[in-house]
């Protein structure tokens, strides 16, 4: 089995979650050296039982480490493109946690940086590689329902996040649609060109003050004259509730949520069977293994990666769109925005 | 349309339902007249609804009737094999209600007096014309499952009867897994060669008290070798539980129980759809006008009937079998029953 | 059991569906007349087997018997007013098919002669009255989900009607969006206040030469904060998609498409189940029953009818708004319309 | 953590299935030592990649090293219970795999040996910690259903064995039903009594020849009253199909096959979904580390195992009745073996 020593930029939950999975399921991918400036002792101890061989404070060690010919930056997200560049310059491949950065022409800025020093860059879009979502793609992909029409996405959290995080969040079409953009022009196989979008505050007002909404629904017209539409809430007491649709002239393939077992119960009230994940580690578990296989795989055996950062880009440019669109009650097409 | 007069001796509960279903569903087949001894107001005045011409007491009138062709008898059990008799030696064709008789040479006099007076024989067994054992029937005959190995069927009921009725009823064999056992012939397209019975009292001591059972799992051999496994209980709480498989060489075939509505709720404690139907008129609803449909299509086409008399022998013919074979503790061949 | 005798104005295709559910699944309406200015042997033939007593062409038999106290006014769309309006003038209550007219001054004048006769008006939206969707209604109104947050509505046809129906059709929004704009307003409890219509020619050129869409999006906002989201297709070729969705504070419940039947295939390619119906007289053939029956109730029972002018009127501004928003390329308010 | 030094003994592919999962999932289970006599390059590489530190031949290394604790028991089944036996007296906790052995006296001469050295003893019945049968048993154990009145069992596989593994399995009550039989005691909460078993060669002659039959079903008898029912079939060409239910007093509980995706395509002809996995670690993966986390829990919590000797016994035994009762033709008492 051919392998590449890799380095980790960034050991918080992100950088813990791919450290972790690295290890165990991409064997293909030897993590020699894990640096966070503000690695504690809890964290030294997780990465020490994942027998990671160099656990520090000091990024610098793994861009100026030879041996190192690939980087997983999961620092804090406004550090982004600034380690995403260092890393490309160090002439070393790149995956960077997404978004790779709210502002475009950073984003822009990492895209040529990896170009002009011919690494590879991924994005960490990780949905895309969720084994439903994926076989969704899949069908899609092959022809199995014709030409695509529209492309639906139910996309609700558990629950929102804290009033202090909706204020630096950039917004829901920012902070969490972002992925249902990405996942959009993934299933449609084609370019976002104009977005209406449309929001709400239903579930907790503060939210509304804090300027953003917590309940959205965005219309998207694809190149290739398909038609998207996109739902978002911030809290679905029910669980993670992440679901896809592409119709087409041929049919339409769909995928469920996942559940923690196939169980049904047959009561006297009712038929009743599991609820959805109420965590998003949970839900897309394997998405996170089979992003860095992904990422192996391009390394190794010299290929594009699956997610470039023109991936990375559109969806950013596709939330710039939508929220002025919110704010100025109108259809934006993406030619408005660059 | 070609269309035939007929006639219904009995108009209790299952002598309605045929006159409702036939005069709804089924114009081939004319209502001229239906008679019932205890006829009473109530249900003259249902009748009337549904514009039947003749409504009266003495079935001698139907019987000596040269117009009417053919005669749905829903006499009490006990005289259905008389009634049949009588219709088939007036040169009419007959629709019995199911359990032709309870005695095997009955049933035997039933099928001969058919035979002899060369009219058609159709017996009740309405579930062959449920639309969800109907589409596992004709998947499994168009080969869809290759050959059979092995039949299975879940048949509970909401709630047992009276004990008054469990101590009439001949057992669970003869009173409720009647129905099961030509379902089983029916979907393995084979007769049953042998049969071992096993059944217990968990619902209502009463019930043992009476000498039945009220839990009961019967394994059958079919001559063409394949198996077949039913269990019966006299009560799911969630409702009229009916279920079959089929399982063969090439694949499986099932169906799932009908629900009054296909909603889906997903609430923080689950995901909750609705219960099985309670009520077995509920639950088969339309298997009542197909049969009535399939005579009429037998008589007005000349074709065969598709619940032939030896169809309403068989499943008496393996209640027997079961019966010995629960008493003894043994498996019993069908051959040792006549 | 208390009856009323009604008459039917018009025998084309629904004429004949509501004369025969009101023959079979209504006895409280009793058809005493059945009128169509075009009625010829072969619809005379199957009314009679309905055993309707009269049977002839002049609407004016039914407008001027007294003993006639309700009147369904099946006529050509471009009737639907005038013979509603006469049919009030005579002191009879309405049910009047959808749309009572697209031309909004004529809906009120519908509105408008029922309340000054005092009779009542009740709306063909037959699909309220469908068993999944009028059970995630009850299951709204009933507070399951709490507060409502989103109403998404899939809808799609098996095949699109032919180019000459799509000329005179008023468009997508007038014709078949304007059942899911009802059904939009059903669900959310509340009236419509903006609309984002985006449509494409996805399926046929010759709709879009015809100056219509057959794909469309359309995006809602209702007067209590909720929103709402609506997609059409002309050609499922699945069959007849018919989804409806509520999401909300305390959950969300859906519905299914129906099957003819529940059978699954566990075969080596995978597992197949049913299509869904291809016929849209057999996916809602229980609702033009039950919304009869909704009218005998309001009518004997002297209450108001569940589907009212109102209910006419709006679908129709919301189908005005539609096609306004997507000729201008802008969200519309409603206010906007009339 | 606590953690605990353990070996393994037997490197094949369940040894590496165990020693994949422990490395990955179980860090309380720390594998000092692994060995096997036919250690091969290729293996000896994937245990090095998974870390563990001794990889060697002799068996002995383990059973004489003070530090290690406890031995999971991966050996061929003929060397079971010399080895459970062994690391028994050398004062270690074992795991063995089922079966112990099928020799019953066997059986009980690892039990008493585990009991006589105070060891902790757990038998590998990997299915008991199955997400689906797990969350069966614990809807089961909490009452929900209320009393247990049938466990139904369908298990088969995707295909046959060879021939010649088929001569030395035992047949097929001891080969693949021995987890069923396992399984049934779990759900139901109590012993079995009696067994009748009844077989068939229906996939291939040659299983015949070899003295064995390829479909089989067996309905059992428990001590609390309730039944049960097995079906086995060696070759499910759709896949690894495995499906329990309970049914009870309060209703029923079963679980659905897992599958690789939770895709659903509507097309013209019908919606397909996913097949079962085909592959029995595939469907099986979770449970493989969750035996060996409750082994770890019952080491270092000190608690008693959750399969215990008794456990790995009674099988046996209800394959000894199962292949008795087959032969003979009769229903087989559990008291007729011992």
């Amino acid at each position: 089995m051919k392998t590449v020593k890799i380095g980790i930029i960034g050991a918080g939950r992100i950088g813990k979650v791919h450290a972790e999975n690295i290890s165990k399921f991409v064997p293909e991918l030897e993590i020699k050296t894990i640096a966070d400036p503000y690695m504690n002792d809890e964290t030294r101890e997780f990465l020490e039982r994942l027998r990671i061989p160099n656990i520090g404070k000091d990024p610098e060690v793994i861009l100026n480490d030879p041996e190192i010919k690939a980087v997983v930056v999961c620092s804090p997200t406004d550090l982004h493109a600034e380690y995403a560049i260092k890393v490309a310059q160090a002439g070393k491949d790149v995956f960077v946690e997404k978004p790779i950065d709210y502002r475009i022409e950073r984003v822009h800025e990492v895209i040529d940086a990896a170009k002009k020093a011919g690494v590879r860059l991924q994005v960490g879009f990780n949905r895309r590689f969720d084994h439903n979502h994926r076989a969704v793609y899949e069908a899609v992909r092959a022809g199995t329902i014709g030409d695509v029409h529209l492309v639906k996405i139910s996309s609700r959290d558990p629950a929102p996040p804290s009033i202090d995080y909706v204020k630096v969040s950039g917004g829901i079409f920012y902070d969490m649609m972002v992925h249902d953009f990405d996942m959009a022009r993934f299933l449609a196989g084609s370019e976002v060109t104009e977005v209406y979008a449309s929001g709400a505050v239903l579930i907790d007002p503060a939210i509304g003050e804090a300027g953003d909404v917590d309940t959205a629904v965005v219309t998207l017209k694809f190149a290739n004259g398909a038609m998207g539409v996109i739902d978002n809430s911030r809290q679905a007491v029910y669980g993670y509730d992440q679901r896809v649709e592409v119709f087409g002239s041929k049919g339409a393939v769909m995928d469920a949520n996942d559940t923690p077992n196939n169980c049904t119960f047959y009561g006297a009230d009712g038929t009743v069977s599991g609820a959805c994940y109420k965590i998003m580690w949970d839900r897309y578990t394997g998405a996170f293994a089979a992003e860095q296989k992904a990422f192996a795989d391009a390394i190794l055996n010299d290929k594009p990666t699956q997610v470039t950062g023109e991936d990375g880009l559109y969806p950013i440019l596709i939330a710039a769109a939508a929220t002025k669109s919110m704010k100025e009650g109108r259809p934006v097409k993406l030619s408005e925005i660059e």
